[in-house]
């Protein structure tokens, strides 16, 4: 292992944070909860598909959920924690999220799809660039089996195409799952000190959550500009 | 390839199926929906579950569902088959098999899951014998995926333990499960003269096509011996 040359950027910095942090354990259990809540909403939100082929991409992605949840459930078990109980205790807050940001149309559905998809990714990136390498690399091992919301550019884009009031109401909606998510993202923070505790010791302090936060609206931002609603 | 001998009894006798059969792509079809449905309603079902640890064991059986579909979804396109279009023609026969097995409580969800996924072992394990081999090799590939569903075992057997009443009405869904299974699987049957000419060619006529059906039951039988049913 130790004859492989650190990455460029990313891995060149060693990282302030131990590995026996105990927010890591409560990270990796949001993230799992996170997993299996994604899993039931969006086969809950794909009954408003308008044919199989949408009921079948929503599915798939689905299943990859579960494959996220198996990656992470495995780092806890390695790490000695009772999973399911450590996951319950996020239970609310994402639960709250999705009551939240229930969708009312299929375009809705597969707008949210592909949002929640690209911040997880976009969360999962930031955090594996400041955690140690051996949690790090479960973090990364998630992230390299995102992607599987492509699907939705191209329906999302014909949709809006064709239609201004589309446009407008999916621009509203993205905008809205942004913020409900960092409301929800702040929540959790406010709840978990080991979670605070982690983010304070990865980033230099809090300036740098700030800083975070702005750019998830940037990447959103883009997101937005290809589904075609910017 | 050809410097592996063959495997002892399935694969001494070479099928008398041709590849090209029309009723080979039918029930990859066939099968390929069947998965996508037991997604759907593994999910659906799951909401009785009474705890975390339920919905995860579900949500990860439904997710292997999705990993079978994509191993046909796949076979079917190196076929040249239209992979969805083919695939609706089968979607009210499964759907009907699922609306008329509704369950009302979770441990009627636990023993539908567990008959379902052992009908579809027995149900791919049947047809690998007389399918020519590379046809043969990808419901082998589906079948090595399944058993997902032993988490069933033990929570059925103590509930059934701990109450007659519990395991008379189990035993009863049980049997009501297999026969709508036999009951759809004859429907499709009668739809479909590809299917029956599979069968028929592949397995000298359909007096087997009865043993099959009486195979069936026996295995049902050991399966419910399995779970405390007998």
């Amino acid at each position: 292992m130790s004859s492989t040359p650190p990455a460029a950027g990313q891995q060149a910095r060693a990282s302030k944070i131990s590995p026996d942090h105990p927010g890591v354990d409560k990270l990796f259990a949001l993230l799992a909860y996170g997993e299996v809540a994604a899993f039931y909403r969006l086969t809950e939100e794909a009954r408003m598909a308008p044919n199989l082929t949408g009921r079948i991409n929503m599915a798939a992605m689905a299943a990859a959920e579960m494959g996220h949840y198996e990656l992470l459930r495995n780092a806890l078990e390695r790490r000695g924690v009772d999973v399911v109980s450590a996951m319950s205790e996020y239970a609310s807050t994402l639960e709250d999220y999705h009551s939240l940001t229930t969708p009312s149309t299929w375009l809705e559905a597969l707008v949210k799809t592909y949002v929640g998809d690209a911040l997880a990714a976009d969360f999962y990136l930031e955090i594996a660039d400041v955690l140690p390498a051996e949690v790090a690399d479960v973090v990364r091992g998630v992230l390299a089996e995102t992607g599987h919301s492509q699907f939705v550019i191209a329906e999302v884009r014909e949709a809006v195409a064709a239609s201004d009031m589309h446009r407008s109401r999916l621009a509203l909606w993205s905008r809205r799952l942004l913020g409900e998510a960092i409301t929800q993202a702040q929540y959790v923070l406010a709840d978990h000190d080991e979670l605070v505790d982690l983010v304070v010791s990865g980033t230099d302090g809090l300036g740098q959550l700030t800083q975070f936060f702005d750019r998830l609206q940037r990447t959103h931002a883009e997101r937005m500009a290809q589904l075609g609603l910017a």
